[in-house]
């Protein structure tokens, strides 16, 4: 009955071409795939439900630390981006630009951009929103009284990039932006690192992501930020993935914009501001951390279904008596809640084959695959598949116990997936004092073909940006981030804070920074 | 103590300038504002807060008919809107047109669109997606098994607009749109039909707005649709808000896109497709069928926040008693229900006056205030006020008896709006038979000053696009609907199907077409 199965679900495996694995599980998942546009992606049904559940728990995080949600246009005027140098500099060369505001017949029987319709001052399409927001928060803010202002926003975003890959980059994406202004950079330095830390806890207690926290160095800073924080991930392919930033923005943004406030000695001041964003990167985040050569591996707070249960037919005689089975077991797991959510249960009377469900079950990532045959019947029981775990990890649960048990298996498996990618992390981080060894490190054992090295490389660094650029150019590697919250993982944690002397010009140093390559 | 009240909080009131009122009933209750960007609206946390609501509630209701969410690409290649003739005409003039991906310094100093990153296909900024999402469609859709497809987005949308008003005609708006497949004519039908119906439940049960629902004229079809529904509604200056479409379109787009798929017995056939929406407008028409002249009014199902309960101080001696009263409050009644949602309950401890606080909170339509003073705490009371009664509706409650008895007045409130706002438009309701009453019903009285005329006249059409035309012209009255539903209300129902002749050329009708003013 069922399918011959291939060696693997996934061709190629992450082995033998991890770039093309990955493009693979999005397809297999059903997850996302190229648009007519360039470099914009469609975002199928079961993508779109993994984003639901990540902006569902970040926007009660988001509410659960004081912020509201606005909106604010998604056209930013060309001389709003000329306010800010730094950010001009970062953010306005590749970009969408509007301008014109009507199409006419052209001389060719098509449409073409009316001539008659150009704009006085060319829009843009919002690449983030600080300056736009900014002429907000300048009206809006008049006293110390209505500070702070804790803003957040769900928009889509546009960065023209010429290399794009679904979720990773694309020209268009899906993502948050929070936007906060403080009467003091005590306060604002707070926000800065609050943000930080719910971005962490949500990573790792929901993604099941484990990440690095810690500032940017200055040449990875958001275009005009005074300090950029991060959360950092490492994935199979031993390279990093940037997962979310919270930017520190000093008074610039609101010298630009004009943000000031009366304190209550009736001085006027500049506003201290933030932003800080997570974007729909996070799911490519989620692929490369948690797939296999079967595809997708869903951590169960995020899956858009805990479960899929479905019935196995041998002949007529037990069809109508496992259907019946099959609705009782929905039922009353659709009773059942797993953490902040009821139970998700797909139910899939499809007429395929067995085989041919649980191989697209298992692509897709579903946590738990349940199964209804005759055999089951008899025992009174259900074959209960968790997808993280091999054949061996099967089980047959009686169905009494099924409401029950499944939350457990839930948990379980949530815990055991965040637990496997720590020590897969922990087993691809090392302290490397040695420049060879860490050219080692970052060099393909096979320079023909492009593998699965490296690792993040806990070294000394002196704090020039000489020395960070030498490594960029030979060996595209970058600071991820300064580990000023540590490193969870016992080997790699007790190394943090040792002295030493820099990878590059052997100067002092007072501790390790962590070295990746990155996406 | 309380502040001098004026007559009314919003000024003008609706008698005088009904326009401007609609204004400051927006800014009064902090909803939104406009921005730099010319027709693009900021929406501030109060107004994102009510849409928010909308969203949850028709998300819910989508997936309970089976719909899932997706995200499509903002930009539309202009070739894609090219493909459908009508659908052109309609929505290709005036638009945003993306040119260029670059911006480089230009000899001035600022920032010009780099002539050498102009486009080779202009992109426009979605007005709507049929054409981007019938190019998906037409990649998944292979056989009868892939049907019906049951998709919906939400989305930002632009449409190049001249003359604009906050929330009821924006460049920019926030909607959803929903897109659906269908093997046969007849499935189309009953889904196109299905959402007007969500559409209508919706409004009435939630919003607490009475709609008329039915097809609209040809020459009011949503362009490139067979069909175009609507639900309408009756805004207090006694002009039509049409709030809501859901289209059958027949095999059109499915044509133009390619969206085919091979039937049960293997001939390959064009899909029937739907789309139906409704956007950020709702919150425009929420405020004009509400508000009142001392501002908005918010229907409790859909309310930001259903209660605020603040203290009245008078010396200090009681102060801290008060304080322990509102928390205890606060506490019994968040543990409360109202219909599927927890009660929201703001504590405002500001310390601004009573007074202040009280009109602050009456603008922004809160449904219920609850103030505890000196009086109330030695009473064991605390005094509630209902948003939609004068100072006749206070009463004392029992501090004991709030959680039960708040979500009792927040259901009678929701009944009793949607009741006055029935009661309203049927008042203003009329069948009208003979052209000279019809002309005068809808001519202002005074016509150096716009005011509240008209209303919906029930009358007789031909059928003939010059008899709609000739009252269009003559005095901006247009077919909202053919209410094949029916209008509630007895006045007015009794009489839709009588046979009659056309206001206009006196021909035989079968029966009366809804005519008005509208946005």
């Amino acid at each position: 009955m069922t399918q011959k199965a291939p060696r693997t679900a996934i061709q190629p495996t992450r082995a033998q071409d991890y770039a093309e694995w990955y493009q693979q599980v999005v397809r297999a998942a059903d997850l996302a795939e190229n648009s007519a546009v360039r470099g914009c992606m469609v975002i199928k049904p079961w993508g779109y439900a993994i984003w639901e559940n990540i902006e569902r728990v970040l926007d009660r995080m988001f509410k659960e630390t004081g912020h509201k949600n606005a909106y604010f246009p998604l056209f930013i005027p060309k001389s709003f981006l000329e306010k800010e140098a730094a950010h001009v500099e970062g953010f306005a060369k590749e970009c969408a630009v509007v301008t014109h505001h009507r199409l006419v017949a052209g001389p060719n029987g098509g449409l073409i951009p009316d001539p008659k319709a150009e704009l006085e001052e060319p829009l843009i399409v919002r690449p983030t929103s600080e300056t736009i927001i900014g002429a907000s928060f300048a009206q809006w803010v008049k006293s110390y009284r209505d500070l702070p202002l804790l803003i957040n926003q769900w928009a889509n975003v546009v960065r023209w990039e010429l290399r794009t890959r679904l979720f990773l980059r694309t020209t268009e994406f899906l993502w948050q932006e929070g936007h906060t202004a403080h009467a003091t950079e005590t306060e604002a330095r707070e926000e800065t690192l609050k943000m930080l830390d719910v971005y962490s806890v949500f990573a790792e207690q929901y993604m099941a992501i484990p990440v690095i926290r810690g500032p940017k160095t200055a040449s990875e800073r958001f275009p005009g930020a005074v300090d950029t924080f991060a959360i950092e991930a490492l994935m199979q392919d031993r390279k990093a993935l940037q997962a979310g930033t919270s930017h520190f923005l000093g008074q610039k943004f609101a010298e630009a914009s004009g943000i000031k406030f009366l304190d209550a000695t009736g001085t006027q001041n500049f506003a201290w501001t933030t932003s800080w964003g997570v974007s729909t990167r996070l799911v490519g985040g989620l692929i490369m951390t948690h797939s296999d050569d079967d595809g997708l591996v869903l951590p169960p707070r995020i899956a858009p279904a805990h479960v899929v249960i479905w019935p196995v037919y041998r002949g007529d005689e037990t069809k109508e008596a496992i259907s019946v089975v099959i609705d009782e077991a929905a039922r009353a797991l659709r009773a059942a809640s797993f953490e902040d959510r009821r139970l998700e249960v797909e139910v899939d009377r499809r007429d395929n084959s067995g085989g041919d469900k649980q191989w697209e079950w298992i692509k897709k990532g579903v946590p738990l695959r349940i199964e209804v045959g005759p055999r089951d019947l008899a025992a009174g029981t259900a074959l209960v598949s968790r997808r993280d775990l091999g054949p061996a990890g099967k089980q047959a649960i009686p169905f009494a116990e099924l409401a029950a048990r499944v939350p457990e298996l839930l948990a379980q498996m949530q815990s055991d997936m965040f637990a496997r990618a720590l020590a897969e992390r922990d087993a691809h981080t090392h302290a490397i004092d040695d420049r060879a060894a860490f050219d080692a490190f970052f060099t393909p054992r096979n320079p023909n073909k492009p593998e699965i090295h490296g690792g993040l490389a806990l070294s000394h660094w002196c704090g020039s940006a000489n020395c960070e650029s030498t490594l960029k150019d030979a060996l595209k590697v970058t600071i991820r981030c300064i580990p000023s919250y540590g490193i969870a993982g016992a080997k790699a944690a007790a190394r943090i804070n040792e002295p030493g002397h820099c990878i590059v010009c052997g100067e002092p140093s007072t501790m390790r920074v962590v070295f990746a390559k990155s996406y």
